[in-house]
């Protein structure tokens, strides 16, 4: 009875820390499009709204960390549990750096809205739909342990880096064309890269998630 | 005396983490080494070995998560063990990334190396010796538990952001005088980026340290 009532109380905290792992997940990909948005519509104001966002992932990520040693101090989970717990420790950092990674965007948007603006890149919304479903597919995969959904998170890594390449492209004949803009051209290629950098994270995330289903590590196997 | 003994070898588990991690950083170490050094000798060999010794780190990678992994599973260890391997996973993702971002820069530098040789970026070498230093710093940091040296690699974060962005001024005022070298430049400007990122996680495992130490977050404490 005692032993039961443990293994629920057990189950109610791994359910509290999968909770704010999606909480966190859902807040990086609004993170993710306001970013990209603020830029398109020019609204400065939810870009300086994004930036402050940020510490409230950063929050989030003490708080997690703190959940997750604290049930392996004191439940000392074994097998799959060990596994979840020692993924979700690995994945906030993922998602913190995410959570950095869109308020850098913001601040280079905030800069952006202060010049006159620039042809608009025509990728650029696409990439951070793109790598905003990413996020939050890598993490449904996460908690629901499903194999298949992280597997299409690391085929969708692939289209994210074509789209990254392309704009470089776009950009780089841009600036030859035009010197004035290279600056801003220069500030857009952060952008993208930092699209790139958060589609990375989720496949990473993705990696993890199929480890933790198969119990069997796929990370650089096709090194 | 079966618990004594239980006890010595749980301290030659954690110290052969020790070791690997240690291990782990000093290749991580030589690879921005020689990313850098290819570049200013024009060295492709170098930079071919530099991408080839990536597998090496992921290797490790791998090992060392399957050990800590082992340890938490069998040992159950509690309070500052427990921190210790909690941080060890996050560790050797942080350094994983760094061989990444050191084979990505053996990547540019081997793109660059086909064409006519840019005018040195002078800030360059400084960049990568002292994100460099910081990874050496950082990890000793970790294994020794030293928190005044995690202080120090923090503050000498600021140092790398300020030759960052003193890399970045001159490499604008370059393409603006000469366009025709506009796609070159931005290669450099790739490169100078993955050492900032470099320096970044030399940051958060010195961050974690401090975490380790006084069991107390400090991330995120001024923001």
């Amino acid at each position: 009875m005692e032993r039961e009532h443990l293994s629920r109380q057990f189950d109610i905290e791994l359910d509290a820390i999968r909770g704010k792992l999606l909480e966190m997940g859902g807040k990086v990909g609004l993170m993710i499009g306001n970013s990209i948005l603020s830029l398109v519509e020019r609204d400065t104001e939810l870009a300086e709204h994004t930036i402050a966002s940020d510490q409230e992932i950063n929050r989030l990520e003490v708080e997690i960390d703190r959940d997750c040693l604290e049930v392996l101090a004191l439940r000392q989970p074994a097998a799959r549990d060990l596994r979840f717990i020692t993924l979700a420790l690995k994945t906030v950092t993922d998602l913190e750096r995410i959570g950095d990674l869109s308020a850098n965007i913001s601040k280079r948007v905030r800069e952006l809205n202060q010049e006159p603006p620039l042809q608009t890149v025509a990728g650029l919304t696409a990439m951070a739909q793109a790598a905003s479903t990413m996020v939050q597919e890598a993490l449904d995969a996460f908690v629901r342990g499903d194999e298949l959904l992280a597997r299409k998170v690391c085929a969708d890594d692939r289209a994210v880096d074509s789209l990254y390449g392309l704009i470089q492209q776009e950009l780089l004949a841009f600036m030859l064309g035009e010197p004035a803009i290279i600056a801003r051209a220069i500030k857009i290629t952060h952008i993208s890269k930092c699209l790139e950098r958060i589609a990375g994270h989720a496949t990473n995330l993705a990696e993890m998630v199929i480890f933790m289903v198969k119990g069997k590590d796929i990370r650089h196997s096709t090194n």
